[in-house]
């Protein structure tokens, strides 16, 4: 499952590098199909899940990637399920928001777009 | 999607409690091709992982659900992504250990079956 890992690793970068610098630009990687649950409320489509995510009342955030794990999510074609564990820190607070995030790749002309994506804070 | 939720919900109470009352029984919701990622260690098929469940070092286990979401997994079939975040308690201890739990179900003849799962704790 290297080449898995290694699409993870690099989307799961490539991803919070994009969130914690311009959020917006986070929209190319949604289609019109994709899903974000976030914190139970469930959005459909890439401009709502980009409306939601740039509303969110916070100026600066900055995640920190604890666990990653990838796996081939189909039989039949090169999906890929990405479960993320991590910390957020949100503008001047002192404590790290632990969270979880798994996320669906769908392969799209030698590229994957997000189809699934749920998000959780995890409080201790 | 109250459907893929009811179904999620079912799933997940129906897994937790097996697990926590004889999860030698567990095996019967993988087949060879399912996946498990537990802490990190990959491990492939319904055999490998019942092994790997039941020898986890631990007489008692008791898993508390905090959150959880679904989501339809694929356009094509009615799959479901369910994320699961909970608490659990081990034998005597008075700390309960926080994770995060992804499975893929697969619809198979009525029922599901477990295709993805990934498990991790989450430490504050």
């Amino acid at each position: 499952m290297a080449d898995v890992n290694a699409v993870g690793q690099q989307f799961v970068q490539f991803y919070y590098q994009t969130f914690d610098s311009n959020r917006a630009n986070l929209q190319s990687l949604y289609r019109d199909t994709s899903m974000l649950t976030f914190e139970g409320a469930p959005i459909q489509g890439a401009a709502a899940i980009a409306e939601k995510l740039t509303s969110l009342p916070f100026q600066q955030v900055q995640h920190k990637i604890t666990t990653l794990d990838a796996q081939p999510s189909s039989p039949s074609m090169s999906s890929i399920l990405v479960n993320v564990t991590g910390a957020l820190i949100v503008d001047d607070s002192q404590n790290p928001l632990q969270f979880s995030q798994v996320f669906q790749l769908i392969p799209e002309g030698g590229t994957y777009y997000v189809f699934n994506d749920i998000f959780r804070l995890n409080y201790g």
